[in-house]
């Protein structure tokens, strides 16, 4: 945290896997730079485990987190928490205005925001979150002893969701719109094999009832001649959507559905500016931790060659 | 190592970071698959220490890939240690050999048999290899104690093979054909600061000199007025080379040095065939440890997605 300037050759904006590895190399590089992310670790730090990186056979999203985060410490990086909410190019140079007030600037910039949870836009969802709604079983699910609770979804996520809700809850509702789970087989057949997890499938919430907080779910077709459940909390696990702000204000180029176009060296629409991570159309859209790592990787080595070309 | 049968859905060839990473994520989806490789962890093996893998802030090479493959083998994913020699395909299926002379059956492939190190192509290159010529610093240093040698190359492979040595051997030459050391700053400007280490630069090696072993190197220009150097050892550090013969055999679609055009999910030119890590263009041919392993991931998805079209 030492040695905050007021101008970079680079700013990173985004602390997950893709900003910390980006970092690694860009220390490496000897390209001085500073790390601005509105938390450490984005939505891999929430993972409850994480059973697929290469060298770990299995480890929680916070433990990852914090190993690279000590390895870009170590490299002697300044990180800063605090949220971008503001970018303009005045010339060739960006200025990065923060939630906190702060200014800096930046001659190159690498946007690796990731996304965040996916909303069903159900009336009274926002009146219910942190009331018995939850984007993130990993974060809630130590409060729910017992209990009976949802989860919406039918890939990864719901299912380490659901399989990590089995260990506490008394019972399980995974409500997934199609009739057959996606994502990883493994999580699936445990999904289907635990006895406390009742998949419902061909069905989707349509309603949140309750008074201060959630009670009931309803749903689409009726289960077990239901069309409400009790429950106790729902987890809601549908996916992520890009963080968008930034993006539009460098109009970058972006899929219809958000995501950065980057081309094969996580280069942007706009000259000076990369991407890396969830946030992007790389990597074959298949979002993975090791994916946005390499992504961080493949972006800084291309803004050193930037720095190098420039500096001839 | 048990259960080894003849057909598999999957045969990934190659067991380095992208063969390993690709069956962990293989072995997740349930895709039943062999690993055959030629040694296990390829280059990467031999990387003395590795300082830009996120979560590791200093490993040896072989300390990385031991922690890969206890993440297979945890999968219970065969790996057997042989060297395919042909492939042909029979309809649609791929039949493999190997030198062992076993046959094995798949339906789908993923090539990941990286690079080999570059020769120099001088006579007597052969003749003295392991008689003065090394192509790996991190196998063959610990036979240098207050020795002379002589590593030719100027990136990343040979600066960190200079400063291993430099911590056994008495004096290194690195010779390098251009006029600035390449690679990563920290390596270039720590081999530049090594007391021990005598930087040759605009040179090239035209010539190996010697009876039984290597004795002398020849330069193009003479350094301190002298066109020859005796030396102990010479390590040979000038890049890689993609392994072609597999390639060929499927006429796969290749740059012009070799390497294995792939799309953007993996897939080599030819259906059913994928490939991943250094033998790859993507990436933006930027050949590293968590590049390979990406590569490996989205391979195994693209492969898993094809066999559930197949199946449907």
């Amino acid at each position: 945290m030492t040695n905050i300037k007021n101008r970079y050759s680079l700013i990173i904006v985004g602390a997950g896997p893709a900003g910390l590895t980006a970092s690694i190399y860009a220390s490496r590089y000897k390209l001085g730079h500073l790390i601005i992310g509105e938390d450490l670790g984005g939505l891999a730090f929430e993972a409850h485990k994480i059973c697929n990186f290469p060298t770990e056979k299995e480890i929680l999203g916070m433990k990852i987190i914090e190993k690279m985060q000590k390895h870009v410490e170590s490299l002697d990086a300044p990180l800063i928490i605090d949220k971008v909410i503001n970018i303009v190019q005045k010339n060739k140079v960006f200025e990065i205005t923060t939630q906190k007030g702060k200014i800096f600037l930046a001659d190159a910039l690498l946007l690796a925001t990731g996304t965040i949870h996916r909303r069903l836009n159900l009336p009274n969802e926002s009146k219910f979150l942190g009331k018995g709604i939850s984007y993130c079983a990993t974060c809630d699910a130590m409060f729910h002893q017992n209990k009976t609770v949802a989860v919406i979804g039918g890939g990864n996520s719901a299912n380490t969701a659901s399989l990590y809700l089995a260990e506490i809850a008394k019972k399980i509702y995974q409500i997934y719109r199609k009739n057959k789970l996606r994502g990883e087989t493994e999580w699936a057949n445990q999904v289907i094999n635990n006895k406390k997890i009742d998949v419902i499938y061909n069905t989707k919430v349509i309603g949140l009832k309750g008074k201060e907080k959630l009670e009931k779910i309803v749903l689409t077709s009726p289960h077990q001649k239901a069309k409400e459940i009790a429950i106790d909390s729902l987890f809601i696990e549908i996916g992520t959507v890009p963080q968008k702000i930034l993006t539009e204000q460098l109009s970058l180029t972006t899929n219809k559905n958000h995501f950065i176009e980057v081309n094969s060296s996580q280069k942007t629409s706009r000259n000076g500016v990369w991407a890396a991570g969830d946030i992007t159309t790389a990597s074959n859209n298949f979002h993975q931790i090791i994916t946005a790592c390499s992504e961080g990787a493949i972006a800084a080595e291309s803004i050193f060659k930037f720095f190098q070309e420039k500096n001839k």
